[in-house]
């Protein structure tokens, strides 16, 4: 007698993401009660299994969904406000002044949806965030029942959503408890980087860390010019000193990374933190090369980022991963350097990794949360196949997408957002767009 | 009373990429017996022109059509077979003996299609191609009606097509006559690379480039070992060696250039050469990194390529513009560099003047043909909108192609192709892909 599930997917091809790199063909998932409770041979689901739903994916290849390790949702409201522009210019004269003007809870509301829909479409089950007003994305990605890790952000001077670091410190841990029994939603301290945030509130960040059980992601080491003004001014280099103040450990998220020395790979090492890596932001940005393929030689795990809608200027977790894939090699001169295995890997099971949960998500395995998407290799693009990999990290893939599950919840069908209203949105950001246009021009 | 043409595009936006960078807003395009006719302020037309076909792009983008100026159609058939590989393993070891094994003038049929319907759907409307049976490429593109140069291979080794190069060369001056009058269609030489082409087809290739007018592209200096193994055995930079061999001019299309030193940069300008960069290939064969940069303050032209579907593996130009733009930035430091609206000169009017159409083809200008294509905006990815530039730029567009017109010819309408059996076509695809692997597995 075969057994019940509640939904039962039959595909083409399926990338676990498995520590063997496996690639199956004609195999099929069962899912029940958001879970996936096995991964066999189409031909031997007959006998085994029926599924109250069940989908045939021919030409269609199923792997776990993307997880954008780092990136700021609401700023989806800004996207291409302020371009060709580096770091500081970019945030000191156009990024900061905007949104001392624009962010309230009702902007961070409209522009985390928005960006959760474009992350839905384009494949990506799993988010972290960094922005102000963290409880309001909490609460959205909760509502569009998207998983996500919400890093509270923490500065020392005010912001829309605190006074400073200790008020943030303060708002965080009640976030924190606000959404601990939330099986979708993690909360992380979000200090916002060595130059923004004094030595006192990290120290109080690593305390809690270990209290608390709550990651820290922050941006770390982003171009030579904040390493440089850090020796200058504490004698120390970003890494070295976040280590003598408690903070590395493998709770710790650095994100950026462009600069590393020796001395830098073997603190990072050691504490097993890993690296999240952005590398259309780095680009555009011109902030520098994250070695990839040195961090993890040294055996640092090396997530990926899309960084704000803002500085990138979409949310394509997939043509970051092969941004990340073609810039590895180049920078390590190894044309072998990140093969397309290792970069989807990069896009999954290192994200969830570098958030701590990769019990829970990261791959399709069994006893995992079913965080599954599907993805048409039945296009002019993607023919013909040799080995699916490929396709997947070098071809165009995010509009390829056409399924999406979040524990099992079907939140993308056939392209479509189920759960979602997307004309609504659209007029929503238009709206933004407008207001936000009319206010530049005012002043 | 009003004129009658053929065609009036009404559009939110439109990007002329005349040398003003001007954006229009609420314009409308007027096409006439595939010529433009008049570009004009939508409020304007009513008065003035009627269309036998009139189209309303609300939210929707007009610009020219994009130019992909280096890549190998046919080779699409081969996309995904090799990766991960450095270029001269990647070219001996899998690409020449699949080629040896498979290239035949069906397969350049059926590849070429495949490759001119992936280009139409992403927006491009004309390519150049290097490939074996170019007689055949140009042939097809003739019948699909897509514009394109079309460059036939000359190699001082047996090939699929020719069995050295003085067979090469007069094959193509064959090839050049029988096309000279299509206007979509121009011929040029492809002498592959300085390391497969020897002295005296060179000079002849030079001698008849002058005497007949047809351009020459090559790829040039894409790898460092290339430089340093020309240095050795030539005592030359391949450049000085090419502009001693007399081929350098402004019919000159030097492909991939990584490597340029003072001199290098001297004689491509004094000799008014243009660059292809092709930043994707070269990233993912670890090649190097063409100072894109560095060329353009040294007056050079600089257009771009997807390269062949085997080494990239997509061709989607928007998304090499968009890595082109971010690679720009960070390989020169400066975030400024290579600023939106100049990335989409380079996948447009620099590659009209690269392969010396730049009278016919490259911008929306009066007089110029009807190539033309319009990107919807009103998708989540694509909102709000602040500067259209950044969107086009930045944004994954190839999906948001709506309508591709060549010469005035409808080619792609409502996302689809109107003259080319997708469902036939990816058969082929799926068929010779077939064949491929099984090859592959009796060897």
């Amino acid at each position: 007698m075969s057994t019940q599930v509640d939904t039962l997917l039959h595909a083409r091809w399926v990338l676990p993401v498995d520590t063997a790199r496996s690639v199956l063909e004609h195999h099929s998932v069962a899912i029940h009660q958001g879970k996936i409770v096995a991964i066999l041979p189409t031909a031997q689901t007959e006998s085994t299994y029926t599924g109250q739903t069940e989908l045939h994916l021919a030409n269609q290849l199923l792997m776990p969904g993307l997880i954008n390790s780092h990136g700021h949702a609401a700023m989806s409201l800004f996207r291409g406000l302020a371009d060709d522009l580096p770091l500081m210019t970019w945030l000191q004269e156009h990024i900061w002044p905007a949104e001392a003007q624009w962010v309230s809870p009702d902007f961070v509301r409209d522009g985390t949806k928005l960006a959760i829909a474009e992350m839905l479409l384009s494949g990506t089950t799993c988010f972290s965030d960094m922005y102000f007003f963290p409880d309001i994305c909490a609460q959205v990605a909760s509502e569009l029942k998207i998983r996500a890790q919400v890093c509270c952000p923490i500065l020392d001077f005010p912001t829309p959503w605190a006074a400073n670091a200790e008020e943030g410190i303060h708002k965080a841990i009640e976030v924190n408890s606000t959404f601990r029994h939330n099986p979708l939603i993690q909360i992380a301290f979000g200090p916002h980087a060595p130059y923004t945030v004094s030595d006192e509130p990290l120290k109080k960040i690593a305390v809690y860390q270990e209290e608390l059980q709550i990651p820290v992601q922050m941006h770390v080491h982003e171009t030579a010019f904040e390493v440089a003004e850090a020796e200058k001014n504490t004698g120390l280099r970003p890494i070295a000193r976040l280590e003598q103040l408690g903070l590395l450990g493998p709770q710790f998220q650095a994100v950026h990374v462009t600069q590393v020395n020796a001395e830098d790979l073997a603190l990072l090492s050691q504490y097993q933190a890993s690296v999240i890596h952005c590398p259309e932001s780095n680009l555009k940005l011109a902030s520098g090369f994250c070695p990839v393929d040195q961090l993890q030689q040294a055996g640092i795990n090396v997530a990926l980022g899309t960084d704000g809608a803002a500085s990138n200027n979409d949310l394509d977790l997939f043509g970051e991963l092969q941004t990340a894939a073609h810039l590895a090699k180049a920078v390590s001169g190894n044309a072998a350097a990140v093969p397309a295995y290792e970069a989807i890997a990069m896009a999954t099971i290192n994200g969830a990794k570098a958030l701590g949960i990769e019990t829970i998500t990261g791959s399709l395995e069994v006893g995992k949360a079913a965080d599954i998407i599907a993805l048409n290799f039945n296009t002019l693009e993607t023919l013909p196949v040799y080995q699916p990999v490929s396709q997947v990290a070098y071809t165009r893939m995010a509009d390829k997408v056409s399924h999406v599950w979040v524990q099992g919840e079907h939140l993308v069908r056939e392209g479509q957002l189920t759960q979602i209203d997307t004309e609504q949105l659209k007029l929503k950001a238009q709206q933004w767009g407008e207001k936000i246009r009319a206010g530049k021009t005012d002043d």
